[in-house]
């Protein structure tokens, strides 16, 4: 942060204001504390009988590499609407959510996934403008080496433990580590 | 947002930018685009046999009411460690988190609650600086009509509920509706 967003005034200070823990940008005019928090990526794990949707991507990052479909919560949504927002952003499904599946926050980039279990609801999906394509999933066809992020990988793997031992509901919670490194995250 | 952050420019604009479906605030001398994305506010439900910790509000908003040690999660860190360190800061209190208990969307003011199942380590427990006291509640002691959020009225409620079905492991997704409209969020 550079300039004060509020004045515009150009010297801010990086310090711990007074009854907090924390240094901030504080704008040394204005007196404005710029708080910068940690941002929610929502998504889905889409489910057509024994298969799951997932979307190879059409951007930077990990262009060409396969993921659940998610993106950042927007302002005025809930986690919910977030999740089939993106769903239907990214590959033109429309979901019914089932339950929160997994939490993964990767604190050195300052993220918290939040992905869904979901109802795939129809099969008239299409790679939406984000995509190359769009295709629904056996356990045994997941292109494990060729996922995009470490939230994807963390969230799949537990979905298919889960569902093997019939607990579909169990919301899991995790957090990136040095041995996810392979994902960049 | 009245000046761009990085380059300080003042006149900017609030569009659609390419390829985007909502408005942003972008800087036409700098072009950057400036995202505002919803917060995380992380909390605990701490659990000592049959009662639950609370804390009483020593600042604003909702001075003087009851909450569960809650607050912003902050960068670099996970959401099991945010709310393990709002306890500590607003109870001075150490606890073990259990798992999710509850998400909480309130679109409005872009905030979203994500509250702990977690164990109450000992009884050395006290006010923190945002405290005015702190102290542990049977159900039937609970303040109900003293209670600061809508979100630590929602994930209670929802506590002693599954509490009495055996069900203490399940999460609870819930959002901001009219009808919470008394707690002002």
């Amino acid at each position: 942060m550079n300039f004060c967003s509020h004045c515009g005034f150009k010297d801010m200070e990086f310090i711990i204001p007074d009854g907090d823990s924390l240094p901030r940008y504080v704008c040394p005019n204005c007196k404005t504390i710029h708080y910068i928090n940690p941002k929610i990526i929502v998504g889905s794990i889409p489910i057509w009988e024994d298969k799951i949707l997932l979307c190879k991507r059409a951007i930077e990052p990990r262009y060409g590499k396969w993921t659940l479909p998610c993106g950042y919560m927007e302002n005025g949504e809930t986690v919910e609407q977030g999740a089939i927002r993106e769903t239907e952003e990214e590959a033109n499904a429309r979901i019914e959510v089932i339950g929160i599946q997994s939490i993964y926050s990767i604190p050195h980039i300052n993220q918290v996934y939040m992905v869904f279990h979901s109802k795939l609801l129809d099969l008239n999906f299409s790679a939406g403008e984000e995509s190359l394509e769009v295709g629904l999933f056996r356990e045994e066809d997941i292109p494990w080496k060729e996922l995009a992020f470490s939230a994807v990988h963390f969230s799949l793997k537990h979905f298919f433990q889960d569902r093997k031992q019939g607990q579909i509901q169990s919301t899991r919670i995790g957090f990136f580590q040095m041995s996810d490194r392979k994902h960049n995250h």
